[in-house]
């Protein structure tokens, strides 16, 4: 009955918007990981679902236009609607920005009694939403700022910040709905496996990453936060572009960090405007400091979503370098590609390791 | 430079999503306030913008659809786009959860020199996404809590909180991205117009509000916030059908709130699922304790988006009601419908006259 009532008062709300159905359903999700896709367009010559991967929609009665798709892998994965040519969103599902745009996502589920990545009967950290002015790009910016749940009720304490960096395409949000940062971190600290922490995640979309990183974000994050402020208590992780700005930004500046994650990413192999001079600057730092770097970076942690990560190879040919240089690195690799499931390991493994 | 690496490295990382292309270009705001619409779709029959009044585009050179909308009014408002009958959110715009969907939406600028609705450079609050398990939905749920500049500087002061609703086929999320709640708080606040004040952005898609309300959401703000606990510094509001969630949480309980906003709503005057029997009740409430209701409600509020707004006519009919009884309100009237501009107007007015 109270159901009824508020579907009631929302179609009364909604009857400014008339006309055209919306898409049937939500796509579903089948034991086997396939996905059955449903959507209403009668008009419509062709319909499409890129997962990736694009697939082409049979058109059945009344309309209604089906596709299942092969297995895909635990995880979120980004997906488009394309009707006759023209890419949107999925209005049945829930928003998320990335690849440069409004992006639909579903969820495949992992297996049964893999936890990590849902929501536990446990203590809720918090995502603060905050806005600071930026002096580099002359503009109002935000971050999201994971705060652990003790944060409120302990209200003297100060914590380790990791600042956070997201791909290309994406922004300050990926790593908390796409990266279900603070679901893994609330789990991991509540088994006592990382220690509570502030993650900072940046809008890395800025003229200048490390200005905008030395300049406005951390002393922000310092100023309004009760964290620690030694290179010790100080992290830098990012995944693909983001782990390209950490890199850019680590290596110059080693004396702030004493922990940095590089998920999905690597300079460049190949020549090009992000390959040869500027990173062999980098390789010459490296090789210069050599003992100071490794003694510097606690953590200095790669990780890889296998052979079929874009990045594969030019992380590769990087952890080559290193290994010749004789800097000292961990590496983890998990299969998925250059995907969301990839970086939720990534970040998974790494907060177990930082701030002990 | 710069520019060219974060988007060449965007591109990269992009590599997955091939093929089809995005919309060409965001809607264009005209200085009369039309809209132009542009919309790369050279295998489409038809495609439209449903922005309230659907509009059907022209086809022109390299199949680039276009058209130019009537002048809008000031402020945030939902569009979708219709590809060949298929309606789905725009992927160039912003993604707004309105209309039980995924939704588009574009903001028409404000007047010179009205800057209520824009961030000024003042003290900024924080937004902490707060999330709690509900013994009422049995589910874990979310609010948005809006938490002014101070809290963090200022770490043992108490607050009063405003409890804000949304509306039909929207959500927590509501308040905070169309509404810009933060942004009109920040600049009351530090204009001295409006107290210092949490407002706890409710999901108000449960099965008994007054349940989520009442043993749910009010004891967890209470508890991991520092607020103030009296009827005099706790307030409910709610637009549409946030207005009569709210109407039928203080009626019966009208010793737990000093301050009450109904926007673009009132009971349904028409018989039916809403209107009759249950709303008779509430009446024979109020006229039961009239004068208790009267030194209770410091602020009985109403705003109204004139004779446009869908809830016009209940909402007159329940004023002329509560006249009868004697119940004493207070009753303001803006142009614009039942859109968020009208809803932005009505939480810049009633914060100003709360917890005073």
């Amino acid at each position: 009955m109270k159901r009824t009532i508020i579907m009631t008062i929302a179609a009364f709300a909604m009857a400014a918007f008339s006309g055209n159905e919306m898409l049937a359903q939500k796509p579903k999700v089948l034991p086997d990981h396939r996905v059955e896709f449903t959507v209403r367009a009668p008009q419509a010559n062709r319909v499409q679902i890129d997962l990736g991967k694009q697939y082409d929609l049979t058109k059945g009665e009344n309309g209604v236009w089906t596709v299942t798709t092969e297995p895909q892998s635990e995880g979120f994965h980004y997906y488009f609607l394309i009707v006759d040519g023209v890419k949107t969103p999925d209005p049945s599902s829930d928003p998320f920005y990335g690849c440069s745009s409004m992006a639909s996502g579903i969820e495949i589920p992992y297996p049964e009694g893999d936890n990590r990545f849902y929501q536990q009967d446990v203590a809720r950290g918090t995502i603060a939403q905050k806005y600071y002015y930026s002096t580099t790009d002359k503009a109002w910016r935000r971050m999201f700022v994971y705060l652990p749940a003790e944060y409120f009720t302990n209200s003297t304490a100060k914590y380790p910040v990791l600042y956070l960096m997201h791909g290309g395409g994406e922004d300050e949000t990926g790593w908390a709905n796409q990266g279900r940062t603070d679901i893994i971190l609330d789990n991991l600290i509540a088994q006592g496996k990382a220690k509570p922490m502030i993650i900072a995640m940046l809008d890395g979309n800025t003229r200048d990453f490390n200005a905008e990183l030395f300049d406005n974000c951390i002393p922000f994050v310092e100023k309004n936060f009760r964290v620690k402020t030694d290179a010790a208590n100080r992290g830098l992780a990012g995944l693909s572009m983001g782990g390209i700005q950490t890199l850019n930004a680590v290596v110059p500046r080693p004396e702030m960090f004493g922990y940095v994650g590089i998920f999905s990413s690597g300079w460049f192999a190949q020549a090009g405007p992000m390959g040869g001079g500027d990173n062999e600057k980098m390789y010459k730092m490296l090789e210069d400091r050599k003992d100071f770097y490794n003694k510097q970076f606690k953590e200095f942690f790669f990780t890889m979503g296998g052979e079929s990560d874009i990045a594969y190879n030019n992380c590769k040919v990087m952890r080559a370098r290193l290994d010749k240089i004789g800097i000292k690195y961990s590496y983890f690799e998990t299969p998925g590609g250059h995907t969301w499931p990839v970086w939720r390991e990534s970040i998974y493994q790494f907060a177990q390791k930082i701030f002990k």
